[in-house]
């Protein structure tokens, strides 16, 4: 007989994200609420599935007495105390890199549109300026130098979808990837004073809390737009509102937020925006995708054989 | 001794578009507009330098007696009375082609962001919607149908953009053109009801006038988006905008309208729209480079050699 596996779901949405799991999981029901079935179930739990929204402290893990391992649907763990994970012997696994083309999709439509001057132009029709029988004159995207801030799975996905337009792109990161084929700016400020606009899709941590900050913007300058996929703590978000009111920058595009949700109250007469609920990774597609690895990373646990995607 | 050629720009901005033209060329001197530009010397004037938007009918026409040539820095065309130049043996080149990569910038552009439902995003964030960390759920781009309606120049350069994000393209036109490698659906009401995404990029002509009518529109559906960039009268607007208020279709994005420029008015309460001012095309690059091709073609015309892109 198979051994059984006792999973707890943090979310209820997640219940229907595995519908083909094995008969050997023990899926507590949560229908009366997470915290209810915490309080009822907490002492067999084996199995957290997470989705790296909820924090799982030391506190949290000690509910948990019987805990092996979180088993996070998403790709990101910043939400886990490793350490006390480490310390429990805890495995911990993600669903890195699936979500990159979604994000990807999103990052080059906004970085498109606002190097269009979609927010602009569309002001200007709505504002009854267009009068004339041709409108106003541009550039072609062919002309802009866009810059990839950090080369991860999701800048290359960028990278992939913006080179049909024939713009000049380069890219910065910590460290240079000779590899890649794409010229490498040894600084971000020497990456803003070269570019009009910045794709920001590096790893949010330390080293880059605040990395787009006023001076960046500055060297941006007047023409310059911003993107940014990764996190809101990656933009210093009160330098960005103001620089696109002063007209200091000539755009934004914002998937993150620092703190998220946002308030419609901070955008109020913020110009030339693109704004998106944190949904750049939020696909069906992805989230069934990131699911069945996760589940595959239950399995491979369960029957000692090497984990798939583990961060501990 | 070079023989001298007496030319006429229809717009004074267009002098400027010149900057290496030949010392044979008699450009007259337009300083105190173009009206008096051409009661002074009308006569004389050989070349017409148009841009595609003045009407050049048989009582303008009336006005040139030694006429030779019409050389218009645009594609376009339909504001020539052609059979009126061909019984007075005038010769007419346009410059078709050059600006279809910032068009199909713009096409793109606005269908992704369609897809992303950027303008929905927006809303829900701008009305306060967004309470819960997690922003909603969507679909990704990649399990789209789009349908690209006309696969000239300007829609090849769209297929080449749209590829990498995945998306499932395919084509209708009023022929097949076996050698693109694109599926080719036989009717335009097959494509509208194969597809989430039609872009609008066909000629427009009798054949094309409100192509995309209601019934087309309610093929598409309510998830269903329309990318317009050929001519505002390829598509029934007002359809279009009761379609977009009644939810009867999810979105549309618009450079050209019907008719030009559009009002304000026009599109207050019209929900989930992205709109430029017939911008496509009207790049400073694609306007130098259609300078210079008509510039080539006014000295070929001159020295009795064969015409680059002649329309008669």
């Amino acid at each position: 007989m198979k051994k059984t596996v006792t999973v707890l779901a943090m979310h209820a949405e997640m219940m229907s994200l595995f519908p083909n799991k094995p008969d050997t999981w023990d899926l507590v029901d949560v229908s009366d609420g997470i915290d209810s079935a915490i309080a009822k179930n907490a002492d067999k739990v084996e199995v957290l599935l997470s989705a790296s929204i909820e924090i799982l402290d030391k506190p949290t893990l000690d509910q948990f007495p019987n805990l092996k391992m979180i088993a996070s649907i998403s790709a990101g763990f910043s939400n886990v105390d490793l350490d006390e994970c480490r310390r429990r012997g805890i495995a911990v696994t993600n669903s890195p890199g699936l979500n990159s083309p979604d994000v990807a999709d999103i990052a080059v439509s906004m970085m498109t549109s606002l190097l269009l001057k979609f927010p602009q132009n569309q002001h200007y029709i709505l504002s009854d300026q267009w009068k004339t029988k041709s409108g106003p004159l541009r550039h072609s995207i062919r002309t802009a130098v866009i810059g990839i801030v950090g080369l991860g799975s999701i800048g290359l996905e960028a990278v992939k979808r913006l080179e049909p337009f024939g713009a000049d792109l380069r890219w910065w990161g910590p460290r240079d990837k000779p590899d890649v084929g794409l010229p490498y700016v040894p600084t971000i400020k020497q990456l803003a004073e070269q570019c009009q606009g910045l794709i920001v899709c590096c790893r949010p941590d330390d080293s880059t809390h605040h990395l787009i900050n006023q001076e960046i913007l500055d060297l941006l300058g007047s023409d310059g737009v911003v993107v940014n996929v990764s996190r809101g703590t990656v933009v210093d978000e009160t330098a960005l509102i103001e620089s696109l009111k002063s007209g200091a920058i000539a755009g934004a595009g914002l998937d993150v937020f620092d703190p998220e949700p946002t308030s419609a109250e901070r955008w109020k007469d913020v110009p030339n925006v693109i704004l998106t609920p944190h949904q750049g990774g939020t696909t069906y597609q992805t989230l069934f995708a990131q699911a069945a690895l996760t589940q595959n990373n239950i399995q491979n646990f369960v029957n000692h054989e090497p984990l798939l995607t583990s961060v501990l």
